[in-house]
């Protein structure tokens, strides 16, 4: 997508070690005329897919995954990355390690949340090495549900974790795909 | 707001501790057709205030926020709960107990996203004691900005935190009041 593209370009700042920081537009502070653009762009690419509900994890997949469900007109879910007191029943749970944070969480949705007939989009901001999209992908077949595909904004492709999925199977769209960057610049993918 | 007063009638859980449960349709999961009318209604209300931000708080504020920012054409921030490795630079910082987990949290707002001229509309699920919103309202007074009001998914008025905020002058809008429940049943202010 053209448009954000051109936004990670004059807003967004590379940090060592592969930190891409986009707080200013996607992340802490949303844009949020850009993100409704960039869900009418993942409702385009899955919309004869027969979607029934729209999956994240908290908290910053939350803003595009609500604005992609508001065109799809379906419920979004967004896991849990701890236990709260407010969770009880039965819950799906797979463990997801942050390179992000350098720590290991555990994804929770509680059962009740997704049905063998759904048909589910996961949508989140940053794809790297994939975590937390195979952790998602983990919750979607615990509940014997259909995984439609992946809506990414920003995979970072040079991580190979897209790419990875991909061979797998797992229908991957990423709005766009850095294949290089540095304190100079950036390159994607076309 | 009708329709939320049905949904929380209908689809809400009152657990023990004035905990009341609306994860099915208004946190972990959202039913993002209703969380769609809300933020209409909420800029019915304060459209001609001249509202040039959203602030809220991760993870279930962001649903609501960003629906009400799409509405406004206006850029949305979410506090951040703790101080991540992603954030850098000044900050503007407030203390915040949270009932429901309890423990008190920092909350975090990088000072490059609240500017001295912004007219701030703050955005969050529920209001209770007031602490989060109180938190809020202090981060707009460092940044020197204008409150504009506060608006709310669901207030808990027998807690009292909404009326204390009114009394000291913020514009609490609420959809739904709770005024009392039990295992019973709620009854709504009208």
């Amino acid at each position: 997508m053209e448009l954000l593209k051109q936004e990670i370009v004059k807003r967004g700042k590379v940090l060592p070690g592969h930190v891409l920081k986009v707080g200013s537009f996607l992340n802490q502070q949303m844009d949020v005329g850009l993100l409704s653009q960039m869900a009418g762009d993942v409702y385009a690419r899955f919309k004869d897919k027969g979607v029934t509900k729209i999956l994240t994890v908290e908290a910053s997949g939350i803003a595009l995954a609500v604005l992609v469900a508001e065109r799809f007109k379906v419920d979004a879910v967004f896991a849990k990355k701890s236990k709260t007191a407010n969770v009880e029943g039965n819950v799906y749970s797979a463990e997801c390690y942050s390179y992000t944070h350098k720590k290991s969480n555990t994804l929770i949705v509680p059962e009740e949340y997704i049905e063998k007939m759904d048909k589910v989009l996961v949508v989140d901001d940053f794809l790297a090495n994939g975590e937390a999209i195979r952790s998602l992908k983990s919750i979607v077949e615990q509940a014997r549900a259909t995984l439609v595909g992946a809506a990414i904004a920003i995979e970072k492709g040079f991580q190979g974790g897209g790419d990875k999925l991909r061979e797998e199977g797992v229908d991957v769209y990423s709005l766009a795909i850095v294949e290089s960057m540095d304190q100079e610049g950036l390159t994607f993918r076309n």
